[in-house]
């Protein structure tokens, strides 16, 4: 296939990446010529920043921009490609936005955390495809099948409600850890301590129910360490952390409270 | 050594159960007599529910119970065993909670979260030891690396400090696991869709700042999706998510602010 691509940051980046192994990408805009050409000459492909030079040749356009920029590109998208299938690649947008300008338009959406200096182990990661057209819903799944032994037709509803449990389980996860390196280095403690339960509690996860391994002082209602935990925040002038601290203590106590 | 238990619940089972590899488990002391049962049975040791039944003929005793219950073992223990080593297995109690009832006092803390059902890497944990008579420690040390290969001394301000962070890190990041689980349960959606993103955020953060790596609408500011997302859990009856949602999108709106 001839693909390419609207966007160079992080999704568009891996992307582009594993799919000029089996396709040719043919070219990356971005209204940032000097980000275009960074993923352009990775992926030997073209970098463009107007919508006028788009190569209308293709088989595949993949936008790949934030959730709020993605209207304003299938609006000009949909004057320079007629009948070429256009997707998006995001969680939190429905197909309705693209098909409203553009009828031949679908959806390819990598449930996956993206960090430029990370490999992404693609056959591991689960995607989640839409298309209106039964062809199209073909080939994107063709596609889809060559990246990941994960493929999923699901519609906007699920997807949403997929990525909103992503943020959960990735975003606020991550923070957490964030946090606790804030805690570990106003103390000069070594974050590197707290990887082995940071592993074992996520490794713990994919094997049991989290709520049924939940451990900690709030699971255990043991208040004097609640009480000493939020003292010691406040105390360090991290009124921010103790409100988090008290507000995930309080959901974990009444989430078990029946028990 | 000869080594008794106060507690059964699941620190005091996995210690035992590794101790009693290389070392005699003496007694298990359980107020539930039959919880005592369950675990000597399992490390050939005795149980018992009365302090006046404690065999005062051993070389260490550990109370392996809730920070709440600690004082009370204490006062009790102190009465039967005059001169033998006792050292709690907590990460924020003080060593003093010990010392003011009995001076030959330690601390013996395994960094990790403890299942009944998961076996635990004791080689990869993290053991921090305290005490203050120099052979107490010179013996908790040596009993700490014949499981560990990473003991520190620490003082009972830096375990406090790492004890908290291990909140954040282990038990709210498992919370958010759970959170994420009641968002893909509530549309029949299955969680295990989710693990390779639990997993590989848990690696990131390994392998680098999980500031740095931060994903997600809210480091993004795509305050279209953050506010869709809340609607989202207040449309589906869970005010209680959608609090967490947000206090944790402002914390990391703010913390990526200055840049």
């Amino acid at each position: 296939m001839r693909i390419s691509f609207i966007g160079s940051g992080r999704v568009a980046t891996h992307l582009a990446h594993v799919l000029s192994i089996s396709h040719e990408i043919v070219q990356i805009y971005s209204q940032q010529i000097e980000h275009a050409q960074i993923l352009a000459q990775k992926v030997q492909a073209q970098a463009v920043n107007q919508y006028q030079q788009i190569d209308q040749n293709i088989d595949l356009m993949i936008i790949a921009v934030s959730d709020q920029a993605i209207a304003k590109v299938i609006e000009q998208l949909s004057i320079y490609l007629k009948d070429t299938l256009i997707v998006h690649t995001s969680g939190s947008t429905s197909l309705e936005l693209l098909t409203q300008y553009h009828p031949k338009s679908g959806v390819f959406y990598p449930l996956q955390t993206f960090s430029l200096e990370r490999d992404i182990d693609w056959s591991n990661t689960p995607l989640f495809i839409e298309a209106i057209e039964v062809d199209d819903l073909r080939r994107l799944t063709d596609l889809a099948n060559s990246l990941s032994n994960h493929v999923y037709l699901y519609s906007s509803e699920q997807r949403l409600s997929l990525h909103l449990a992503a943020v959960f389980a990735c975003n606020f996860s991550n923070y957490c850890y964030d946090m606790a390196k804030q805690v570990v280095d106003a103390q000069q403690v070594d974050f590197g301590l707290l990887y082995p339960l940071i592993l074992e509690t996520a490794n713990k996860a994919t094997q049991s129910d989290p709520k049924r391994v939940q451990t900690g002082p709030a699971v255990r209602k043991d208040l004097n360490i609640l009480d000493m935990h939020q003292q010691m925040l406040s105390g360090s002038g991290r009124d921010d952390l103790k409100q988090v601290y008290a507000l995930l203590s309080q959901g974990i106590i009444q989430r078990h409270e029946s028990e």
